[in-house]
């Protein structure tokens, strides 16, 4: 009788895989190539995108109406309407057309009085940047788009080519030989004889390669012989980055796969606890993978999913994820018109025990709130709104195992937080950073009702003059707190390019166009204190009352050039080309109450700010301090 | 002032969709295109495909070990081994090999005694047929793979290549136009001037038509002018299934294609209630669905999710499915090997409140299990398995929803069930049929144990002469019950073609090679009774024990030679080319408890029941009565 391998191991499936992946180890790192955009649905990226242009790139119309100066338009009234003539006093503009100085409001077409020699009425005043969409709203030049390792959705392909990128660095298909093997075997079509056998496996790997990212590159099927086999297998390892032979992995007088692969390289296990598809071969040749499947369809279709697919997802640089609805606390009040149903954009958190969704902007402009979403909420028709911590139900775009490990920070923005959501999915994989700008007190405030992990605060005491300490000892009075030191921010304004107007302190910008961020913003109370210093009342600065989210949207205003200056942080000024007068050094830190700074994504969160790579990306950007980083104080 | 349309109306989202969806009607029908099955991953089936060849395509060895007559191997024990001698005793066999008459079983390589000369020494008898995979055990010639407009999986493509199946007819991919408009729009990779918008919806709308199964044809970006807008909509809808203009679709005053739309054909919706996204057109221009979605990446996107995804997937015949894991209560007892983690295929219903899980055939070479399986039930490693009503984790292949507009059929096998499972989702898209096939009294336990819905039973009453009305009597006496009439069926005795050994009795089965069914299945019950009217004891019959679970298995069995004559319906001789002895007719009813009678795919199964479609069909098939099909009878 022929020789027969008598003897497979019955290594547990769990075992058995963690042995393979620790075997495969760096081995499986993808490569990347760069394609077109227009091309990369559901590819993975390869690092974080950044946008090269703003969007809107310029001061738009937001509605069909007239482009007019607010100043002009003061005093109308329904008792007193004011005429307004075309050329001299406005322009008709649709929605996205280019609003240009002086112009800098529009009036809704539905609120014209329109009169037979051209010129309109108007029965009240427009106020300054009203249905204006100002430049940068959507997308800020120098933003992140999106992360690395992260796959391409519909929405992302829009938000890219709007950012002005049109070709990617993504992650490279992973390419996989497939090998059928047996003498008694027959292609399909053929007319089978008596002991032939419909090769088929083959094509379902195939097409299970396709469905998870990879390409698949069958071979027509090879006869049992040991010197065939080999040569094809070396041959294989050479050429593709995973390789598959069915079958021949059982103990049959014929099964020569792993005898053939023991002389190429090394076979880590043979054979695993699992029924139905106990003969499975797991090796490593020329530092490929390389799996034989055994024969019986159902045999072969488990053990690929079990060790076939999860090699392939991390070749890929992949993670599944399943779209599901869930139910979630809501963290702003929302209110609606009874008129429609409304689709609000949240990013949503599991923080402790519950599911936290933070609504995102809302207009219909901003493409860059798909992409930031990690799903819907759906307010119907006829209901007025909701309330915070009213339940609602959310349509997910990523997986609740997606949700359940990402690190929720509500607060104060800095570019910091970009680097940081790029960086933590990428050193440790599976692990991701929500971060909604909604200003240092709101983000404390947030972590008070238990809906983010931490929050990003720097808040001046001006009786101490210490950051943070006072505010979280005041709000947090009974809750253990750390305050975890982020980074020195260097603070000032921000001005355009070789600072024309001679910009030099605050008091300088008096009756100069001013653009201020919002209340609550760490800036904003930095700017009253220097403005109470100085002596200044804020209604001297002309655009006090306009206000800007986000640092790179002062930086985009001032560069657009409807602001002569902003107040903001050095990088963001750098990031846009633009000019800065340091005003003064503030602590930018994170407060995290103590019960999350257990929760793995935190503790990896902490990891990161504490890391080389970290360090690195933050000096590029330029503008912070980082001798405090990662120090944590107990509160 | 150039001229507005300022009155958008204000459709409800809901009512606007039933509305085009409505007027749409049967224009949406999908087209249908023959392929190779080997490019059909993902693609939706026309109509059922049926099976040209078996699987296996003979007896086939189910172990690695040595292939000999049951008969020769009598007496052998541990007293008082046997010596087999190879060539004149046994053949070496790997698994998968044919097993040629004489010989009728395997002994695994692991139950021999090598001697030095190549005999082998047993020390245990073998069983007819143990370790033998008959013909057709998985496939059987003629049995339906999959029904129409069915999504093709991976596994499915394997079920196809090895029923003998190399084309394959699908729908079509619906081909869709879409037009990005605007006078200010720019392709990306230009460079951007004062007032320019970056085109990017379009690029949006091609990855969504394509995740949806569609074809994108994307058009350059047109001016807005009216006669240019006409003259490209004209010809796209000659071209294409579906037209997607953008934008234009407000009531700016460069917005025409409301204007352009309603010379060209008809406007059915222009405005919907919902924020953001109001301006979207819905209309019909040559018997095509010409969809103007709103400029804003957000709006755009909501509508295209609100109002082309349905379209589209009408067009492509698809409907979305969903995997997830749910918790089920399983049908029936599954012993496990502590040794292994197992992956038992198998059906999940919903009946009344319950989600019940009914296992499927367990060989690893089942692929077709794969197939019919709803999802996969893991029994852990070290676990004996699991009781009959034990809950369990089902991971889902199909949604929930599909599973819940499911009718569960447990019960006794005929050729019809896969017509109903055919006709069923046809006739009443989005309800499905699935039947599990356990014998007439296997199924009436499962509907006493609120496992089915329904039970097709054909069980004689030797007594009154009566089928099934006795023994619902009997079973179900607390419970209010309906018998649906089936079918009259004729019940007779497969033979070989031409009838070479002369059978035309019961008396003519002595001393041939039978192939009996399994015990509580009608076709048995007949055949007992016809056995103790004829005089004739079961030992007298070679091969009663030998057991196939379907009529069509048994006819399998004498078309591949390993057996003489078997019992069955007509319907099966006929499928495989077979002779048939008429031995009685019999009634094959359903068993339904009343409260399922509401229940809408039970309904729709009895609508399906009395149409003409079916009737057409069973008539092909042949050796039907339908004199009373579809009657009920309360009992």
């Amino acid at each position: 009788m022929a020789k027969r391998n008598l003897y497979l191991n019955n290594t547990p499936v769990d075992e058995a895989k963690a042995l393979y992946q620790k075997a495969l180890g760096e081995l499986l790192s993808p490569k990347a190539e760069w394609i077109p955009v227009t091309e990369s649905l559901h590819r993975i990226t390869k690092e974080a995108v950044y946008a090269k242009y703003c969007s809107p790139l310029y001061n738009a119309a937001a509605m069909d109406g007239i482009a007019v100066e607010a100043e002009k338009t003061k005093g109308a009234s329904e008792r007193k309407p004011l005429t307004l003539y075309p050329g001299t006093d406005f322009t008709v503009v649709d929605t996205g057309d280019p609003i240009h100085a002086p112009c800098d409001a529009v009036i809704m077409a539905e609120d014209l009085l329109e009169q037979e020699d051209g010129s309109v009425q108007i029965t009240d005043a427009a106020a300054s940047w009203q249905h204006v969409r100002p430049i940068g709203e959507d997308i800020v030049a120098g933003e992140m788009l999106m992360p690395g390792y992260h796959e391409i959705r519909p929405i992302d392909i829009g938000v890219l080519l709007s950012g002005g990128i049109t070709e990617i660095e993504v992650l490279k298909k992973p390419s996989v030989a497939i090998f059928p093997t047996g003498t008694e075997i027959i292609e399909p079509g053929q007319e089978p004889k008596d002991g032939d056998i419909i090769e088929s496996n083959s094509r379902v790997f195939e097409a299970l390669v396709t469905e998870h990212g990879g390409v698949p590159h069958r071979f027509p099927p090879i006869a049992d012989e040991y010197e065939t086999l080999k040569e094809k297998v070396a041959e294989a390892v050479e050429k593709y980055d995973m390789v598959i032979v069915n079958a021949g992995s059982s103990a049959g007088t014929e099964d020569f796969t792993v005898h053939v692969l023991r002389e190429l390289g090394e076979v880590l296990v043979h054979g695993v606890a699992i029924k139905p598809g106990k003969p499975v071969i797991l090796a490593i040749v020329n530092g490929k993978p390389v799996i034989g499947l055994p024969g019986y369809p159902v045999s072969a279709y488990i053990n690929f999913e079990n060790f076939v697919i999860p090699v392939l997802q991390k070749l890929a640089g992949r993670t599944e994820t399943v779209g599901t609805t869930v139910r979630a606390v809501i963290s702003k009040r929302l209110v609606s018109s009874l008129k429609h149903k409304e689709y609000v954009r949240v990013k949503v958190g599991e923080v402790g025990d519950k599911l936290v969704a933070s609504p995102l902007a809302r207009g219909a402009g901003a493409a860059m709130s798909l992409v930031r979403a990690d799903g819907f909420c759906v307010i119907p028709q006829n209901s007025e709104g909701v309330e915070a911590g009213d339940t609602v139900d959310v349509e997910l775009y990523r997986s609740l195992e997606e949700i359940g490990s990402t690190a929720v920070a509500i607060g104060s923005h800095d570019l910091i937080l970009d680097v940081m959501a790029d960086l933590l999915p990428c050193m440790y994989p599976g692990n991701y950073l929500s971060s909604t700008h909604v200003g240092s007190m709101g983000g404390l405030m947030a972590l008070k009702r238990g809906e983010a992990h931490l929050a990003p605060t720097h808040l001046l005491d001006e009786e101490t003059g210490e950051y943070n300490i006072a505010i979280l000892k005041k709000l947090f009075a009974g809750e253990k707190m750390a305050l975890v030191k982020g980074v020195e921010r260097i603070q000032g304004i921000i001005v355009k390019k070789g600072n024309p107007l001679g910009i030099h302190e605050i008091e300088d910008l008096r009756g100069l166009n001013y653009v201020n961020r919002q209340r609550g913003a760490g800036t904003r109370v930095l700017f009253d204190y220097k403005l109470k210093e100085a002596g200044i009342s804020p209604e001297e600065i002309h655009g006090y009352d306009r206000e800007a989210a986000t640092h790179m949207a002062v930086a985009a205003a001032v560069s657009g050039g409807d602001a002569d200056a902003g107040m903001g942080i050095q990088s963001a000024a750098r990031a846009m080309g633009l000019d800065f007068i340091e005003i003064g050094r503030e602590e930018y830190d994170f407060a995290i109450p103590v019960r999350f700074l257990d929760f793995p994504p935190v503790q990896h969160f902490l990891a990161v700010l504490k890391s080389r790579e970290f360090a690195e990306r933050v000096e590029k950007l330029g503008g912070y301090g980082l001798a405090r980083t990662g120090e944590i104080l107990y509160l």
